[in-house]
């Protein structure tokens, strides 16, 4: 089976409490695809400027599992930027700096041959970008969106109608309360759940998430962890490694998507262990394995 | 096995999105004690003044497992009243007004008969006040303790030292995080767990909580539920549910605790669905118990 991914590429300049990295590969598709590739082939589809360093994407080519010929590389362009900053608490972050460069021109098109993929993930971008992508896809099987704050306050319309065409949506608490207006959270997925065809995941970062699917909710708790180098793409980490199981197991039921989105928390708990891929590119399918082996255990009681 | 709870008996005034009530059974051992109860025998120890309506606790005799013996009428003394408002998004709550009366004299004395209890639970008050209950007790098998923010910054020495002769503490996650200066609740709960002789409980509301024991930490959802009434007492209904079924089993052993803690996740669910003890007036515990299945099944992936 096929997973498609589209979203950002950006470089990254990151501190936090454990360090500071300048420059180092990230944006929502990067760290997607390569949670995604522990589990199956992934199509990236991305712009970047051509200020982007040559062997920039590399890191992704590690695992040989994620088709790279649908990034553009769009000349007289510059690649997005973003510069984040973590608190001591690093479930707090304040955003230093941003270049949307590339992301504020057209969006990229989906290759000819990529048009065929079953499964489809549409990162967080303007609504309207997500809606024209959707449209160029044959006969996907499911189509799961994210998407952000700006969006659910400036382009609401636009992204209520995205929503109608598209299976699930993975977003985060926050922006499920304000997408409904509702405070409590399970009432929230709720009520997103219907905005869409069939399911809603609502990350809560370091408390895990919650799926409301067939009208009903399950929690998960996250991973524990003391080993918290930089969140950054943790969230994109948890939907690629969500998808890319169930693309590998070609399913989409609800046992299915509990199993998907463990696997997804305990992958996304690798992506929190380095900067940048750092800790996924020494990380095996095993090690995953083995930590979804050990989740299993610390939530039976 | 015999468990004994001491903690505050109070006059609740409690508003919230829906609805209001005045003069209400509240009050920490009053919650833990009818949670409790569902599982075991409780004896309850604590203090009211002679302004306490005759018959306010009658609530707690419903079902006949609650020993009120140890209740102390202190003549001329007021009983201990709280006036809470929670927000629109209930997770958050403002105190209008509080008036500690009994609670800012002497504490109670655990009656002759009950020192020889074998579980118990200190709920929150002054350190110094828990170290004295504690004293009492002739051969307590475990002990466990609740304590708050007020005494973590203001009585710090005494309340590390009342930790360092108990097994086990229950707190919320924001005085995990005071306690500790570890951002990383995690990190916090091994802290903690190092300060008692065996286990910590982190409690996180909506969230769920987070078990430390035996160098492991286990982290479980809440349940999920959209009927929210009043969260006053669901904490001290978490730890009660918790102890009772401890008492009933009598065990301490990890896997003991855990479901412990399932059984305290659950039932403080029931707590949430009506003021005071309202809700938990019409469940029995054949409820609880259909509850824990579906959390089991929740949970299971």
């Amino acid at each position: 089976m096929s997973l498609l991914v589209t979203g950002s590429i950006g470089i990254d300049t990151v501190e936090a409490p454990s360090g500071k990295v300048r420059n180092v590969l990230g944006g929502s598709c990067v760290y997607f695809a390569y949670a995604a590739s522990f589990f199956s082939d992934v199509r990236l589809v991305g712009v970047v400027g051509d200020d982007c360093p040559k062997d920039f994407l590399k890191p992704l080519q590690k695992n040989r599992r994620i088709d790279l010929s649908g990034v553009e590389v769009r000349p007289g362009s510059k690649t997005f930027r973003w510069h984040g900053r973590y608190h001591q608490d690093v479930n707090r972050r304040d955003t230093v700096a941003v270049e949307l460069n590339v992301l504020a021109e057209r969006g990229p098109t989906i290759p000819e041959k990529f048009r065929d993929s079953r499964y489809v993930f549409l990162a967080n971008t303007h609504p309207a970008l997500q809606a024209e992508m959707l449209g160029q896809l044959k006969s996907p099987k499911l189509v799961v969106a994210d998407t952000m704050d700006l969006w659910i306050t400036t382009q609401r319309d636009a992204l209520v109608g995205m929503l109608r065409r598209i299976d699930g949506v993975v977003l985060n608490d926050s922006e499920a309360r304000l997408l409904t207006g509702e405070a409590n959270l399970v009432a929230a997925g709720f009520q997103i759940a219907e905005m869409v065809r069939s399911f809603a995941v609502i990350k809560k970062g370091e408390h895990g998430s919650l799926l409301i699917t067939g009208r009903r909710a399950y929690p998960l708790p996250s991973f524990p962890t003391v080993n918290v180098v930089d969140p950054t793409g943790a969230g994109d980490s948890f939907a690629g490694a969500m998808m890319g199981y169930l693309t590998a197991a070609d399913a989409i039921d609800p046992a299915a998507l509990r199993r998907a989105i463990a696997y997804g928390t305990v992958t996304a708990c690798f992506a929190l262990e380095g900067f940048s891929l750092n800790k996924f590119l020494t990380t095996a399918r095993d090690d995953i394995d083995a930590r979804m082996s050990e989740f299993r255990e610390l939530l039976g009681f």
